[in-house]
């Protein structure tokens, strides 16, 4: 069938055949079915969207255009985590080590940051040495050593994914939950992994802003799981206020060690021990190593952590070296006193975009030392003149986009405010 | 404006700007937007469609991709007229030289035929010499010495078209009324003409088969044209049997002929008046050489004939010269006496596909000696064995296949039929 009969299909509302799907993708990745083909496809499934079948059969063929990585012979399930995308989102960090510690293998295979979202792989780059690309031998010999190790996405996985990945990109195709779903979940899926838990974020600092879309997508995700055969359940949690008390790389991966050594924010430290739990309980029936009840204990006794200096090391980063450090701390204070009723994740993730934490564009390099920090939570009490975050700068950011930027950012009211909910919903 | 925000708002439903429409098809023409980010933006005006006005500008700027043609030193009204296309439709051959006949300038510039609708340039090159492919200072002197002339698309004439129209037919976006619309005003408007007569088919022969679906598209190319300052209106006419009795190039030729002389079919040769009339109306307050009185005058004294063979010499055409005959003329009889009721365009041009009259894929060749002759008309009365139609072959067909096309396209009624109505509406 002419690729254009199968654009014509979809264009037209009909439900696409596995072996439609399969050809144009192998088509697409052999470079038979041109760029102007794909996009026009990709337009037509903004439009009309794709059914659970069509959606699995999608993420199957991106998966299948590279290659499927076998961890069989490694011990325990495995099992990992994958999150949307939020602000001071390090929760990857400590996690991975924390479930390693407790049995499961955990082949974390992670993205950069792109916009005001951080990326994982940058996080981890704020640690001298730490080598984010690692070959195929040296994963498997860290997973077999540590339990876990956290990568980035190599050319050999899902390399249809890639190229509709870039191409989405200048096409307007980006927004569309079929095509958001299949990308997530090939490169997951190419883990080899039995059991995934995925946590969407939902808010003003997350690509889905209402609860509404934020189920829509994470229904579709684990639905294409289980149409894969994996034990697939998601969280959504709140991403309207940025996530733990800090956001910057450098500044993310002492929260983490923080979390690790069992005193981390509230937040980011429960959200830690909740999806640590989650990804043991999905995987039940295999060798747990103490059952739902380690992850706490594994932070109280130095487990995960022990699991954590292992891994750097396998990756060739130096945990004894001082992690990079901004040349100024500028407190930003309360205009008032009161209760703390608004930190805009959004603004705040747009505000260290500026102190250079991130990336506007693919290539922008990123300053690993900036960032903000002792971020206050919504519900605590703040006198006039305290600390509403501690701004972490190298001084290249314009400061008066950076104060107009954050001061909005937050908001403070004289009456008590309940602090929001983290977990939202949990979708099965 | 990255190309990408321009997709994603019309994406959204979003009027363009002027500006936008005109940078991206400008970018596209010159190669620097990519077919993949315009393939993109066809499908979302496939679904979003566009007002008048960016169809207006859309046209504008594909015009203005190319060279547009100044034909202001020549005498008389700038008219022409474009039909969407039809079996039998041979009309634009007699009808430019007859209107030339009666004072104004058809300066005609006409497509190759696709699929089962014959193209007036195929038609033309039946004729032994014929050129359609002059350079632009021949067009001009047959302009100047025939008042008029009928060529072919050159590469200076709206090329963002001629982009636009290959990638439309592999992305699945050909049926969009403002993609339609853009394509052939872009073209006849690049003429330089003054006033434009539409003749939108509408039936089983033709693309749009539903009078509603005529209608819009009526509508839009009458408002296009009229949004750029010119005086347009179109005729819809139906399309559900073939227009006069011949199908197939050096036949159609042949009627073309007798139209010229006076004594061509009773439709094709009403409709020629008809459409002749319209466009020296709607070019009204110029010198029309005897006013809406002449074509039928034209036809029976000769003198629309007389600036038929002055064009066709002008391009290189010998009238003196056989017309291409195929080898076996075999009559398909009537199975019964009645009244025929159904002769259907569709079937009937399929079957003159069959014999090799039109073209299924853009390269394919055409033999012009093949095609239906003395093809009988809806209301007509018939006796069971008479010819329902003579098919003229060269024996390459598949004989079952079109024995198998050709004879359901008939139908035979016990009672009286009334002769459908040709022109079936009028928009202005």
């Amino acid at each position: 069938m002419p690729p254009q009969w199968i654009i014509e299909k979809k264009r037209d509302g009909a439900e696409l055949g596995t072996e439609e799907i399969r050809a144009f993708i192998a088509g697409y990745t052999a470079g038979t079915i041109p760029d102007y083909q794909m996009s026009a496809l990709a337009m037509a499934i903004y439009f009309n969207g794709m059914t659970p079948r069509e959606t699995a059969d999608l993420t199957v063929a991106m998966m299948e255009s590279g290659k499927v990585i076998d961890p069989a012979q490694l011990p325990g399930a495995k099992v990992d985590k994958h999150s949307t995308g939020g602000i001071g989102d390090k929760i990857s960090i400590p996690l991975a080590p924390l479930v390693a510690s407790c049995g499961a293998t955990v082949p974390m295979i992670s993205g950069r940051g792109l916009g005001i979202t951080g990326g994982t792989l940058d996080k981890l780059e704020a640690i001298p040495g730490y080598r984010t690309g690692l070959s195929e031998s040296e994963f498997f010999q860290t997973l077999e050593t540590c339990g876990c190790s956290m990568i980035g996405q190599t050319a050999e996985i899902a390399p249809a994914d890639k190229k509709l990945y870039a191409l989405r990109d200048v096409t307007a195709t980006v927004p569309s939950i079929p095509l958001i779903v299949s990308s997530i979940m090939s490169k997951k899926m190419a883990e080899g992994i039995d059991a995934l838990v995925l946590d969407v974020k939902c808010g003003s600092g997350a690509f889905m802003k209402s609860l509404e879309e934020a189920r829509q997508l994470a229904r579709a995700l684990v639905d294409t799981g289980t149409a894969m055969g994996k034990k697939v359940i998601a969280l959504i949690t709140d991403m309207n206020q940025p996530l733990g008390r800090t956001v910057g790389n450098a500044l993310e991966i002492k929260e983490s060690l923080d979390i690790l050594n069992g005193n981390g924010p509230e937040d980011s430290q429960g959200l830690t021990i909740e999806l640590a739990t989650r990804m043991l309980a999905v995987a039940e029936g295999l060798d747990l190593g103490g059952g739902v009840e380690a992850p706490a204990l594994h932070l109280k006794n130095g487990a995960a952590l022990a699991t954590f200096r292992k891994m750097v090391a396998c990756h060739g980063g130096d945990l004894a070296a001082k992690l990079p450090k901004a040349g100024n701390q500028i407190p930003l204070p309360a205009p008032k006193s009161g209760y703390l009723s608004k930190a805009d994740a959004g603004a705040i993730g747009r505000a260290a975009l500026l102190l250079g934490a991130g990336r506007a564009k693919t290539n922008d390099a990123i300053d690993p030392a900036v960032g903000l920090s002792n971020l206050r939570k919504i519900g605590e009490p703040i006198e006039e003149g305290e600390p509403l975050c501690i701004i972490h700068s190298n001084g290249h950011e314009n400061e008066t986009a950076l104060f107009q930027t954050l001061k909005p950012a937050f908001e403070i009211a004289s009456d008590p405010v309940e602090p929001p909910p983290l977990i939202m919903e949990e979708i099965k």
